[in-house]
């Protein structure tokens, strides 16, 4: 399935997140081995945070198609930001794969942000949870916001970039 | 399958773990339920811990059949006692099953535990894995014990759990 939701602009890239409805099993499989590897070792560090970077009280399907693409990048870009720069060296090996699917993720996802469609208003809602996303960012401490990503992995993929995915059937 | 690996003493009850060679999705779907909930809200506290709890660098199938079934009971007992005392009372109604699922195997296990055979000598490494077990119980905090154990509660029912359960046979 490709979609043409947002053809207009300078570069004309087609927005293509349908691959994303499910993600290979044996790509899961390296998630599934950092969350393991870390969950090994992160108790050992403060990990403590003051808020719940990833929360929100609505589902992304309640999002409009283009403002769930612009969350899942948001989310995208901490991290990978955060595992790029990750603390813990005994897990970069572990981390090689995953950050390559992450980072071939965001560029298929700012093929879909990058035109905003003629109509498009982002929604309060959206806008109200990435100025706290932005700030918890700042705030938080590295071993918060490890420990923060690596726990929200499986959200992201399985629950997030899938609703993208499925455009307007995620519902 | 039964085994009466362990039939002498006062009380003749036979040692059963063979149902444990693999616990139904729907009763693991129970564990995996607290595990996200509490990965949901475990940030928000202090759980650094001093040392590893359950770590070890030998594997469980390098025990004795009689040893491997003492190790999974004293993991259980911290297990039940951690999870019977859990700090976020949020979590208390979906405790209720899998509490109700440990409890039925530390049962089975003590029928294992109760009576020693009568050429068995308890390994050095068991001995001494236990004497580092007990004092990490007592030393730590119960942040740290509280997330220790959940997330340890797969590798004991998937791992040691089973292991102890395919008796000669984990290899």
């Amino acid at each position: 399935m490709s979609t043409e939701a947002f053809p207009k602009g300078a570069q004309r890239k087609k927005c293509h997140l349908s691959k994303y409805k499910s993600l290979p099993p044996w790509e899961l499989e390296t998630f599934k081995n950092v969350k393991d590897r870390f969950e090994d070792i992160m108790l050992l560090s403060d990990r403590k945070c003051n808020t719940k970077i990833f929360h929100r009280n609505w589902e992304v399907k309640e999002l409009s198609v283009h403002d769930r693409a612009i969350l899942v990048e948001a989310e995208l870009h901490l991290v990978i930001d955060v595992l790029e720069n990750f603390g813990d060296p005994s897990l970069s090996e572990q981390l090689v794969r995953p950050l390559e699917i992450l980072r071939h993720i965001r560029e298929d996802l700012k093929s879909c942000t990058r035109h905003q469609p003629d109509d498009h208003r982002r929604s309060r809602r959206l806008t109200s949870w990435l100025q706290k996303f932005h700030k918890a960012k700042k705030m938080e401490t590295p071993g918060c916001l490890e420990a923060s990503v690596i726990l929200n992995l499986f959200r992201l993929l399985n629950n997030d970039l899938k609703c993208a995915a499925y455009m307007e059937f995620c519902t």
